[in-house]
């Protein structure tokens, strides 16, 4: 079964917003062994909407359209989709009287615009709403699969998840389709790509996609079986087999970001971290108090953006800056032992450099990093030439930073 | 002029990846007139995309596909595209020798796969691409204008920019459409539609807007003039009208962020900046420091996750967290003092609050947030009450402490 996705509002016409329902969709699509083959974005025009619906009609066996289900003039989906079906719409009592129960409910009278929305084309099934006013609408016709979803994103995930999902599991007979994706850190593409190449190019089920994302590669696996644990053991042999290729660069095959693999590893080992951000500027501890109950192990740091601050906050000495420069190997160490000692945390972790645009020389150009980590066990720096702007710069060094936690408290 | 786009990979109908290139050449087209009317996404799949390309042709003025244009056998717009068309492909020596001539500066000899970029279908122009290997290409049939594009967001934008925008200026002979941004911060949405809409109403042009976006309401003007300059005289005319009902709500015009006005102010008024983040941990001391040049008004800060840390670096009593609690208006204020007085800053920022989605009691909800701002004026605390998720909650508490240094500097 293919299917298509036909995204309807003017405003996903403007420089200012994308469709990003498709994405959600495919993932359950994909899921269920349906691949989508098409997607479509149409404004609020009757005319354009009934062109579009009209030629996924002919080529596709699930259509998904989304938006144009709100109560205005501009909301054209269902006239425009009971036009071409050539169902009357008729409208049905009960989902006016929900509506009028949750206006009631919100302290609200119901505008007779609402009414609108309770028009349903001869022979659908309405699917609730738990999220809104509009519910969703499924029809089926000539073999093929009609879904109308509301357009906010919390609205079509809701009705999707609950209303079309279990539908089309009843129907899709075809096969299953299983994914899983391994975050690796500390390779280049082309090395993630040669290391693994010789292990899966044999394979045309499961297939692999490698896709660069900030800051780290990601390895996706895609598994077709007659049942999801056929898909499940096609994607365990491959897997793991992809897995030992690429050794302890993969952080992650269940979605966690690094972040919260850092944070997985300071909680089982009952350590502490503190930070010192030169060029970062609190990028680091952001990023590791995103996750909830980061409390835990992480007790704060400084952001040292002035020489001064360094000393002070991190008690690098001032002479040390003077002779090697902020932005050097010495000074990351110190940043990262100083604020270990000020804070009493079990691991320090210091970052220096320069992220441009301006402020590199021949000798210390942008994108040079110096990252310190100090424990019990001694103190490490590392040394980096990060390519790109200012934001990849940062962005890439509090990955290097927070993939060198990971390496230590691993062991 | 109606304009299409279709967007061409594989990769564009997977869960992972959204095609974001039409973003910027709807930008692009608009400013000259040309409406895009449909945006479809199609797989590296020949028969669909003959059919997708057919479609296209028969509807619209403009056609620019994006991606499909690399050298493996994956690549199929350029084939697509001259079949369709009938137009036999030829190399184009030219182009042969200018790839060869790339691969050769980089120290690398081409391989033959690539000698696939150099076709092109008979009466095709091609567009020099500095960023990459593929050229674009341009081809006129039957009133229709059909670009050709790599898919690479920074060869799209070359491309289009150096070689397609002059050629549609001299072709496009419609209306030119001009746009204005207004960022509001401070006010809820359903405010700043109180406020503009009787402003705004009675015109049909420009057309007016509003977004709600992480953190600011945007209100974004169109509008049409026989040339940029009509336009711009009605933007000017309705926008000042805007501008002075939202007052000084409006921080930006031009698209600059509220980090870029702030430092601005900073600079314009010899000001520093420290910051004491216990919620946002960091995130507003990266914010600052986003805008290059920062180091010229922001010295650093503390992230002082645990109640040890605001002492320590930031001299909050012991006491006094004991007394009102870490998230309290006293705690605020004695962050925002303490890190003025310990970094010598100007101005001095505290932010403590509960982020979630654990740590919330009745008297102290997730959401809320104290903000201390500190100067030679003396102490302002505010507390808000900030909806959503923990990322949401602090995004909005770093908005809002920017909020309170750009009222406080600019006057």
């Amino acid at each position: 079964m293919d299917a298509e996705i036909i995204a309807v509002g003017s405003e996903l016409l403007t420089p200012y917003r994308l469709d990003t329902n498709s994405l959600f969709l495919t993932e359950k699509l994909n899921a269920l062994g349906i691949e989508v083959r098409f997607k479509t974005v149409v404004g609020d025009d009757r005319v354009r909407l009934a062109e579009a619906f009209r030629a996924a009609l002919g080529r596709s066996q699930v259509l998904v359209l989304t938006g144009g289900l709100g109560p205005t003039e501009d909301d054209v989906t269902r006239e425009v989709v009971a036009e071409v079906l050539e169902r009357p719409l008729h409208e049905a009592e009960e989902i006016r009287r929900g509506m009028e129960e949750r206006f009631a409910r919100l302290g609200r009278t119901m505008a007779p615009n609402n009414r609108r929305q309770a028009m349903v084309p001869e022979g659908a099934e309405w699917l609730e709403n738990p999220d809104g006013t509009a519910p969703g609408l499924w029809i089926e016709q000539d073999g093929v699969i009609i879904m109308l979803l509301p357009g906010p994103p919390r609205e079509v995930e809701a009705v999707f998840s609950t209303a079309c999902v279990p539908r089309l599991e009843r129907i899709a007979t075809g096969q299953r389709l299983r994914s899983r994706v391994y975050k690796v850190v500390g390779l280049p593409e082309s090395e993630v790509d040669q290391r693994i190449a010789p292990v899966y190019k044999p394979y045309q089920n499961p297939t692999v996609t490698i896709l660069a994302t900030a800051g780290a590669i990601e390895v996706h696996l895609r598994a077709r079986g007659a049942t999801a644990e056929e898909a499940d053991g096609l994607l365990a042999d491959l897997g793991d087999k992809i897995e030992m290729a690429l050794g302890d660069h993969v952080f992650s095959m269940h979605g966690e970001t690094l972040e919260e693999v850092v944070g997985m590893y300071l909680v089982m080992k009952q350590r502490t971290v503190a930070t010192a951000e030169s060029c970062t500027a609190g990028l680091l501890s952001q990023r590791l108090t995103r996750v909830s109950g980061s409390s835990n192990y992480f007790l704060g740091g400084a952001v040292v953006y002035s020489n001064e601050l360094k000393t002070k906050f991190a008690g690098v000495p001032a002479e040390l800056i003077r002779e090697s420069g902020a932005v050097s190997k010495p000074v990351a160490q110190a940043l990262a032992e100083g604020i270990r000692q000020r804070t009493g945390a079990s691991i320090g972790v210091g970052i220096t450099g320069i992220a441009g645009p301006t402020g590199g020389t021949p000798e210390k150009p942008v994108g040079l990093v110096f990252i310190g980590l100090a424990d019990a066990r001694g103190t490490q720096v590392r040394e980096f030439r990060f390519p790109g702007d200012r934001e990849r710069i940062r962005y890439w060094a509090s990955q290097a930073a927070l993939e060198m936690i990971r390496r230590r408290v691993r062991t």
